[in-house]
């Protein structure tokens, strides 16, 4: 088959095969990643980089294989990132969302999940706005489930895509501070890079009005399981925290849940906290700026910044088509014996 | 093409295919259905069962044939099966549905399913509020058109599952008491599920409050076409209908449907008809509970029971997606020279 | 791989291969086409129709490519058009509609492009409400675009469908009679229409009520960028319209966009304008009926003269795919060095 062969998997790859880790069911958050797991599947998002830099992007890896996406949030570029994901490897896809679904019908998640599985999906991914329901399912089914996202908690493919870039343009993790500045209260995406970023040794500063940090992380209690957050700062003036920043990471304002009071104003948000070239020159020279989109253009982020030539956002997203890619193929691939 | 052998068809398929019946065009209901006919829709089932089974789940039967699904009422779980059944059978499959769909703009039925047709639609599924709107595109298309629930009349797909689901657990449907109970008033599972049960010679036994008992149904003029529904029985005691019986199908209380004011509450409805772990002692020890989904669990079923060993809800959904294949395949596949 | 041959180019295309034109990037409108230019691409859609007459209807040529239909305004037609379309091709095909998308979060049309760009889409099929939009995608991406209806401004592949059905039938389009009638003033349909007719040689006559004539057709200036209408004509009776008419082009009336108090009713319109057996007798004898759908029966066209033998309305749709596949494979096919 043309252009159909197998996925090169990369030197490193081979090299750390020996420690491999015994594979995983379900993909629900980074809290019990080691590091030595996070960089194998970023070393087989690289692989997964190669294929897509191909002219014709097709492997056969998860042929006769079912993923099945449940979204019961809108989402357009997770659902998307996924469904190419699982195309390019060749797997059938099957998109569920929450309009027209049974769940209008008044159908439990657990309900509706076994159904699907009892459809044959090898793999559901779920985004949901209630915080665990992925642990829930991942308990009670037989179908590999894949966190993309649950209310305020987690979304561990966008913290590992942001791994990925991070690694890819600054050659390491250890020891880079990276500034996560914005609407912490509500953000799955810094939970999980919060986990991810601290296993891989990294210095994470968190940024925000303190209306918008969660008492929980302003307590000092961010240790959750034992996990030392040993080198998490709290900063809530943004020029002090982007001093010597590796990395930016500017989270999007969730406007559509701001009804709780919390923000005087847009617009005094935007001024006290919107990534601007200004602000952008305290920052070390390279510093990458990233943002898990989509972007409130003029609000958390200027334009200039958004598009501008230290922004990697764009390759964000590139890579996590290579990142879901990694964890839809070690979730569903069949047994290989000849892939030792 | 690894893993895209053909379909192998079972012993029995073989053994009546001197007497195969002409292909049909369409399925719209099993009210013309002979018992030879379900048997072998039945055994073709099977077939495609084993294909289920395999590690990679992909035949190249309708490779290049083109399949749409027009669901013009929401439903996930059809659309799904339907959806999941072609694609493993190597079809293009393609979703229309009702919210963005021309059909919103005030066109005809008529007019989209031509339109469908026209863009080289072999198999139109379509799922409609009015009964009859699937014969009505039968008469006037060149296209396959396929039933997926046309308002209260008819759903055949899902009594062929059912009745898969039967045979496959009981090893016959000949003579035993099926009790179908619930919300008869609305149910096109009922009726379908009547004219298959009763074909294939099962005693069946509807049980609802009077008020949800269509008035056919309550005059004793079941029979239509001169088909014979000699066994049936209405029964309004949930307890007395249960007595001995083999299958307990509860039906979906169509909540969202209810504005006529037929029940007096929820509570008082679940407390006489609710399918309970006490009530399904009367039936025989080994009775199956079945539920067509999305269920409404504590109201027409009690979860322990959904859930418990007796339950073969599941195994319901996952034939559903074997049923499909057969009949797609039927409808659908090339001819084949060298399949006598 | 069986029936997956190449596509054969048809004798015509073949002979005009010298002449080819380097391919283009986007399609958005007609304006820069040349009479070669869409000669060479009704040609190329001829081949692609030999290949829909075949029983199995799938070519690789489009295999591990990637196509995002991104409709932002809601059709049923044209995305199905454009999806099977692409799956015929073995494109992989992904749907973003504007319900559950980014766009609904606030993101611009910019972002939301560059996201499914970065997501490796190799063709973007927009439709969006405002005039330009895919302009401005084109000329910021590098993606290639294809416009699938922007506001009241163009709709490309619709215009070459007419090309082609007008030309299959009648032999060809230099010098044939194109009334076109109904609401000019919102219709993209028509505009992309004048420009492919006139390029090609039609005289096109523009029939409507003078309110739903758009003011620069009224004054003369139809020229644009200094493209001769100069065989266009502006007409406000539709008997007179018709007389010697070879093909008549009734438009959609865009009921959902009367707002403005330009109709006095529909009744009105309907009696005024209205394409009846009647008035199809002031026309050639073999005149032919088209109508881009979705139609408004008994407004804007008569059910016996929509249904009746002049009509070539299925044929639109049907041809609409062979367009849609030939420009999808001008756009994203990779090179081919045997391909001369």
């Amino acid at each position: 088959m043309k252009g159909a062969s197998r996925i090169r998997e990369p030197r490193e790859a081979n090299a750390s095969q020996a420690a491999r880790h015994a594979p995983r069911k379900h993909i629900l958050d980074l809290d019990d990643y080691s590091r030595q797991e996070i960089n194998q599947t970023l070393d087989n998002a690289t692989a997964m980089n190669e294929v897509l830099g191909r002219d014709i992007r097709k492997v056969p890896a998860l042929r006769g294989k079912s993923i099945i996406t449940l979204f019961l949030e809108p989402s357009t570029r997770t659902r998307v990132s996924f469904e190419q994901a699982g195309k390019i490897l060749s797997a059938d896809v099957i998109n569920v969302s929450g309009s027209g679904s049974s769940s209008e019908k008044g159908e439990s998640l657990y309900n509706t999940a076994l159904t699907l599985q009892a459809m044959n999906a090898d793999v559901i991914v779920v985004r949901h706005s209630a915080a665990g329901a992925p642990h829930f399912l991942a308990k009670h089914l037989k179908a590999s489930i894949i966190n993309a996202g649950d209310g305020g908690h987690a979304h561990p493919t966008q913290a590992l895509l942001d791994l990925y870039t991070i690694k890819h343009h600054l050659g390491r993790i250890q020891g880079i501070r990276v500034v996560i500045v914005g609407d912490l209260l509500y953000s799955r995406v810094a939970r999980s890079n919060l986990w991810g970023l601290t296993t891989m040794g990294a210095q994470v500063v968190l940024c925000a009005p303190p209306t918008l940090v969660p008492s929980d992380f302003l307590d000092g209690h961010l240790d959750t399981d034992g996990h030392p957050f040993a080198s998490v700062e709290i900063e809530t003036s943004v020029e002090r925290a982007l001093e010597g920043a590796d990395v930016i990471m500017a989270l999007r304002l969730q406007i559509e849940r701001q009804q709780a009071g919390r923000l005087p104003t847009l617009r005094e948000y935007s001024r006290m906290y919107s990534i601007t070239p200004r602000r952008l020159r305290l920052a070390s020279p390279n510093a990458l700026v990233m943002h898990p989109g989509p972007m409130n253009e003029g609000i958390e982020i200027d334009p200039d910044v958004a598009h501008g030539a230290q922004s990697v956002i764009e390759e964000q997203v590139a890579n996590g088509v290579a990142i879901r890619m990694a964890l839809l193929n070690s979730l569903a691939a069949p047994a290989r014996p000849d892939r030792t």
